[in-house]
């Protein structure tokens, strides 16, 4: 066609026509460090010390690892009588709990208690979140007991399995101050919502039927935690159900719901809820005390020792065979336990309006679990039930975990005792009322509604847990959210657009149905960087929209299609893999004999596509800042084309 | 500022103002059918079956399958004189190189013949490139030596590696021929262009380190492929180094290099270069019989069995522990071959201007590799060289491989006897200078001129090949590429949006340096999906552009921030995280005061916003469909409210 060959005419106003501009050239090293430091301090966090002298620098440095430094000279009387309201709440729940999670991690319950007193303290330090209550949580006692159980037998050898839980939690810690120190906090965020409502529901769903034990009083059972193995063998002793015990473990699972319930209805009694759990330790204890029910197979907890938590330094086991489970047992469960801590600190920090900083609060989380692992603690990290129930009791600062800690140590060193007689099936039930709480189905079906694809994820973390194991439900979650990311690059959508009426927009024709196409123009625009992994597909797809427009036109006797514009807005980037791509369709496109006009690309598409000569390939005059000027210009070349046609007929005619 | 409260006044012509369009509800199986169209079936290859009647669709499909029932009908004398030729060329380059890699692989060097003869036929009859030769690759042998090596020694146990590379070859077919069936083609489009040319450059360089042993005349040689293992056995051994073997080695690079050389120069002398190798091994042969050099340290072939194929079926191995070991080699060279011969077939089909399939492309080598391991031929497919040869030698048709085979075939009934003083060195000279083209520096520094990523990805294959294993290059090389991508949707770039003068457009400030802000008001443009993978960073960074613009018209004392318009051009989807960050955020924005407005949100994108309600919730009234529009109306606000806020304050001035 060689439209290229055209000048603008002189009664057009080629001045009034915008350029894309090349964007000035930026040294190598300036451009990494700005890509760096978009990548890695999206939030600029050394903003606040600029313009500042140095020992003002300094006290906001040691602020920024040390919160406290902040908060801790504006705390008022009547910050203190909320906080200790809430942490003698969150105590009250925190005793219970703890022993009833440490129970799931096969661990001495001892334990449970001993993580809900140094943690919290390192938390309230340093962490940034003001309603975080620290504990430990089922599900990472599930990941724990079922990983480090598949190297050591925890009723075998105890002991190392102990160390092991130690040595885990210390690598759990180490890995999330890393991230928290090297600003990797996003690598959390590839575990998206929907990945974790499925995995959570299916966690919550597996340590119910682990309590499945407790409530029917079984002496042997499955090590494996999938569904089918625990039905096989509750189903397969039928005959050792123990009724004095189930009957206890449904009373009390009835009660704690409906306290619950209660509570969620009337938010001022949160208190009943909260206290629930306690109630029920100290009712169950005093019926098992009275009627020696211990003698007539319901199990008790036993002796608890008296005493705060012992050192543990010396415990931990770095040597193989063990350390290498102790690693992946860290690393998998520090992860999950991040995922939670953060989402659960973000949460309540979005209802107060204040701001927390994701890599900050690992460093927290990731220092409280080192700490934990050097003094007899295991893996902990901030629950959601007991956050809620911490700002529901109207805590104001961390110091509400400072006040648990201190009730937590009070019963360490007197209370130890009054939990002989607490029976296990009391434990089970609060851990099944807690766990039904995180079985998420109305968040399940917001999925299904709003998008098929995160059901998808939600539905196989689902059932990877149940069915598999935690760790493959995870797997799954993350494989299916990162295939969508990376289907989402290779399988880009495109579209036609066509001029919206009475305006110079020009949109999606599907989308907008009162769009209409511009005659001898095709507009295409394309929705994704133009990457290795999706440019051959682009080719193919771009060649089969321009033969189904050419038989489009060929059908209606409308006029020859001339020219393929192609809106470059949405295409954030493009790779040499694209630039090829281009190259050999702008080699397509001449041998159709169509002319190639790209619209609007971005800064960094266009330094590319200047660097690798593209643009001189295609003239620097066919490329345009909007659609609307491109069209402009292509219509008006039409019209002269086919005057200057029509003009050399009757020419022709007039010779004859 | 409730804003939103203003009523337009009458002013204003509403009626210009365009309004986003709610896409209308597709049911949830027709949008699922779309899209797995849109995914597998981008070429939509069924159209041409469309409106045929069923004898006509048979013959189509046949056609489909089997391509030469396509062109053999309107096969001329004239194809038939060029594929002669063509196919006489390849033949005398394909029977040294199949000798020579089939060494490389450690196998006896007649199957390298038996490789030229069946699978070309199987090709000639499916494939749908014309210029593709089919044979065995140096890549491909190289890391079959290396992957069965690892589980059975080749000079122990030959037979026994002898079937496993059969079977591995069964596998790759396998892998080949179903991923081309089930459409799953894209696959190969991450090995990127950049990971390719490192890997290759790479391979190449490792496939030369190993011919030092022939070109030395060593005895023994390290089985590790990598650069300090290789060095490390050459040089601990100088003083079994062969004078003769090297003298001559060097003698054939230097007179194949300097035909190559010749015939790059002018190109209608390609047969030069293309008859180099067989003369070299002739001219080699014939020095070895006269001088009785293979009893003075230069090492020969020795005795090649006469006749064609025998039948491998029940070679096959299909028992542990070394299916295994199989499958995996049949996976990782399947997939390599595999992007080798698209990459050659397409490129060829690029200069001659015809389409070829990718999905028929792998069916067909997928095919031809299941035929060559039941007859005794390993691992082929389209290697660049060979088939650049049959491009140049002016082939029309896959009618070439046919005459080629013919050609090995009369060769294996005939001539094989011929071979028996072939020095190895020649075979060494034969693969170096082979490879010595394959590393594409030049190919790397336009790497790193137009993409620094790309140039990483490129650089780091290399060396991974190179240092590590071809394995671990090719891991290296697409995880880097897949990081790309994902780094690309967890930190997509953000911009801040002016004005361009005298038009409607509004662009990036950075990139259009005379583009000017519009007072009051901050436009932001997201250039990624909206995901869970980026959500809480856009959430931080787009919070961060409004406090630094606020800070900017607090320095600057202009007209105070009012409105936030968020272009939603490029963002081509979003999740359910994504919803919940923009809930989020419009809360934010909310609690300071300002109004949010969205422009042009994509159909998908609009649809799940609608059904989250978040459109209601922002209010339908504040989404427009270009940025013109919003600002327009923004501004005319702003107006109002300044006009209405003097007003007010003249009031009270007149009432003092």
């Amino acid at each position: 066609m060689g439209n290229g060959d055209y000048a603008y005419p002189s009664s057009m106003n080629v001045e009034s026509v915008h350029r894309v501009a090349i964007p000035p050239h930026q040294p190598f090293f300036e451009s990494l460090k700005y890509s760096v430091k978009e990548t890695l301090f999206p939030d600029d966090p050394l903003r606040k010390f600029k313009n500042q002298p140095a020992s003002r620098r300094f006290v906001l440095a040691l602020q920024h690892f040390l919160p406290i430094l902040e908060w801790a000279p504006q705390y008022t009387l009547q910050f203190l009588k909320s906080d200790l309201i809430a942490g003698i709440t969150i105590a009250s729940l925190a005793i219970p709990q703890g022993i009833s999670y440490a129970k799931l991690a096969n661990l001495p319950p001892i334990l449970g208690l001993y993580s809900s007193f140094i943690p919290p303290l390192v938390y309230a330090m340093m962490g940034s979140s003001r309603d975080l209550a620290v504990g430990t949580v089922a599900v990472g006692s599930l990941l724990m007991a079922s990983m480090l159980g598949r190297e050591v037998n925890p009723i075998e050898n105890p002991k190392l399995f102990l160390h092991l839980a130690f040595t885990a939690t210390f690598f759990a810690g180490a890995l999330q101050l890393s991230l928290g120190l090297f600003r990797l906090g996003f690598i959390v965020d590839f575990l998206s919502h929907a990945a974790i409502v499925g995995f959570m529901g299916g966690a919550a769903t597996v340590v119910c039927l682990q309590q499945l034990k407790s409530i029917l009083g079984l002496e042997h059972f499955t090590h494996q935690a999938d569904l089918v193995s625990v039905m096989r063998s509750v189903f397969t002793q039928t005959r050792e159900w123990r009724w004095e015990s189930a009957v206890l473990g449904c009373c009390f699972i009835f009660f704690l719901l409906v306290t619950r319930y209660f509570s969620k209805r009337q938010p001022r009694f949160f208190w009943v809820s909260a206290m629930a759990p306690l109630t029920s330790v100290i009712l169950g204890s005093i019926l098992v005390y009275l009627t020696h029910a211990e003698k007539h197979g319901v199990q008790v907890i036993g002796e608890l020792k008296k005493g705060l938590n012992p050192p543990s330094a010396t415990d931990l086991v770095f040597v193989s065979p063990y350390i290498g489970t102790a690693i992946k047992t860290g690393l998998i469960t520090g992860i999950i336990a991040l995922a939670e801590g953060i989402a659960v600190g973000r949460s309540f920090a979005m209802f107060k309006n204040y701001h927390i900083d994701g890599n900050k609060e690992m460093i927290a989380i990731g220092t409280m679990n080192i700490f934990g692992s050097l003094t007899s603690c295991y893996l902990t990290t901030g629950p959601f039930s007991r956050s809620a129930v911490n700002y529901n009791a109207g805590c104001k600062t961390a110091a509400s975990n400072i006040v648990m800690a201190i009730a937590v140590m009070l019963t360490l060193l007197f209370l130890t005792p009054l939990f002989h007689y607490t029976p296990l099936v009391v434990l089970a039930a609060i851990i099944v009322s807690a766990m039904l709480g995180l079985i998420d189905y109305e968040a399940a079906i917001h999925l299904w509604k709003i998008d098929k694809f995160d059901f998808l994820v939600c539905f196989s973390a689902y059932f990877g847990v149940v069915f598999g194991s935690v760790e493959i439900g995870l797997i799954i979650a993350v494989a299916i959210s990162v295939l969508r990311v990376l289907l989402f690059v290779a399988r880009p959508r495109t579209f036609v657009l066509g001029n919206i009426p009475n305006s110079g927009a020009y949109r999606n024709v599907e989308h907008y149905q009162n769009a209409h196409h511009v005659p001898g123009i095709l507009i295409l625009e394309i929705d994704a960087p133009i990457f290795f992994a999706n440019a051959s597909y682009l080719r193919e797809r771009i060649t089969r929209w321009i033969n189904e427009e050419e038989e489009r036109i060929e059908g209606a006797g409308k006029t020859s299609l001339q020219y393929v514009i192609m809106d470059m807005t949405a295409v954030a980037n493009i790779d040499t893999s694209g630039i090829s791509m281009l190259e050999e369709f702008k080699k397509t496109v001449d041998r159709k004999g169509l002319q190639l006009v790209m619209v609007n690309p971005g800064s960094e598409v266009t330094k590319k596509l200047n660097k690798s000569k593209f643009l001189d390939e295609i003239g620097h005059k066919w490329v345009y800042v909007t659609v609307e000027e491109a069209v402009g210009v292509c219509s008006f070349m039409l019209g002269t084309h086919k005057a200057n046609h029509m003009k050399d007929e009757s020419e022709g005619l007039n010779s004859v």
